[in-house]
């Protein structure tokens, strides 16, 4: 079942010349609603801004997301939602044009049924092939240029493997397809660098806010892969399925995931506080 | 004036969840219809073909295409083509669904008015500081991921500059923002090596292969900015613009076009014996 309105109307479609459509000119969030509220939703709704921002598109305000997420949590009260945000229309070329208005489309999914145990037991994730190009002016913005995530999600079918890992063209391990990603050290926790490719979703964001409050170390700093097979745990995370620890890489096997478990519990309460 | 077929039909709108829009997962092309003809329609075909092969999409067939000129060029008989083939729709994530059916979206619209000038005495043009990233999977590709394109078109808004000229991260220079580019050295053309970034457009195919035919040396190599500065001409191409030759970049002028003049010639002699 989906759900979408776009401008804030119930809407099957958007007009052909949307600048989202012909050259990837717009930014996307997803998130969780869960029992009608939308989850971390101070941080998705700075994230958008912050995205729209870097783009040169002038975000919606902040009521009219919150009315479409009112009509939607209505009748989908627990669902998965994408926000997009695109130029809008204009005419032929890269040329912005003179005036264009945003165009907005929220639209609802059925939340994904992942098994329990990908969260207590770990999941089994693979390297990709597909590396991410670096390009600092894009770099941390999810936008819709997202040609790398779709090559890289192609490259497996077995449904054993919940997640693929992307690294850079220096081989430098960046994220998952759609999560990022921490590792665990004897002193901390590190996530990869994002200044040159990658997305920088919420999730992470409030983890490493989490993990300064806690008072456990986080750093930012680049991670290859002989360093992310040393540590004692690696971490995946998203806003649809929160905290996943990798329980197996090619001949690498994790078992114990103590943080990731602290992790989940940080964003739970953190969540329960926020939104 | 715009007129649009989406798979065929008169449609003003596409479905949204189509993954053109949310990804950027589809390819297009540009071309020229002139007197109801497509110009180098056998190498836009090839072109978009290639292009869908190369993301893993059903190209769609000749005869669907051909159709949908012959409908437009009955009530815009000169006019720009725009012809998107997107992955179709399909629900959230990168994964492709398991089954989808590509989108066709043909779109015409007004040839625009340029100055015949800009091909006789030349344009003006300037260096983006938007760079390329190095994506060796999505190279050459005319794809829809093109937020590198409408960032360096957004660095200015003089209507004197005709095009501005795209770098890599390595300082090499690729090309236009919506053209390809060749030089004239002493011994031939030269044209950049796009197997890092960039599109290779068909108009750039053509003047190569007609170069070969006339005898004259083209050469497909790394071109930095000195190289470029010391071509006694620097010349841009694309179906829409045709061949421009540079009058003016930064400090630098350009005033005798001859191999520009030629190599317009060739592509008019072809286009007519070839279309």
């Amino acid at each position: 079942m989906t759900l979408t309105l776009v401008n804030g109307e119930s809407a099957q479609s958007i007009p052909a010349d949307d600048r989202g459509l012909n050259y990837g000119d717009g930014v996307f969030r997803t998130l969780v609603i869960r029992a009608g509220r939308a989850a971390l939703w101070r941080l998705h709704l700075a994230k958008l801004i912050s995205d729209c921002t870097a783009l040169g598109i002038t975000a919606p305000a902040e009521a009219e997301l919150l009315a479409d997420i009112r009509h939607i949590a209505s009748r989908m009260p627990d669902c998965a939602l994408r926000i997009t945000v695109t130029r809008g229309s204009g005419g032929r070329g890269y040329a912005k044009p003179q005036t264009v208005t945003p165009r907005r489309i929220v639209s609802a999914s059925t939340l994904p049924d992942y098994p329990a145990r990908f969260a207590t037991n770990g999941i089994q994730v693979r390297y990709c092939k597909q590396q991410l190009a670096k390009q600092p002016s894009l770099a941390g913005i999810k936008h819709l240029n997202r040609l790398e995530n779709v090559l890289a999600r192609s490259e497996w079918t077995d449904p054993d493997i919940a997640e693929g890992l992307l690294c850079d063209s220096d081989d430098n391990v960046i994220e998952g397809t759609r999560c990022n990603l921490f590792l665990v050290e004897r002193d901390g926790l590190v996530t990869p660098d994002l200044s040159q490719c990658g997305v920088a979703g919420v999730t992470r964001d409030a983890v490493i806010t989490l993990a300064a409050q806690q008072g456990m170390a986080c750093r930012i700093e680049s991670v290859n892969r002989s360093r992310l097979s040393a540590a004692s745990e690696v971490i995946l995370v998203n806003s649809i399925v929160g905290v996943w620890p990798v329980a197996r890489l090619e001949d690498l096997e994790w078992r114990n995931f103590p943080v990731a478990t602290r992790v989940r519990q940080w964003l739970h309460a953190y969540g329960n506080a926020t939104d």
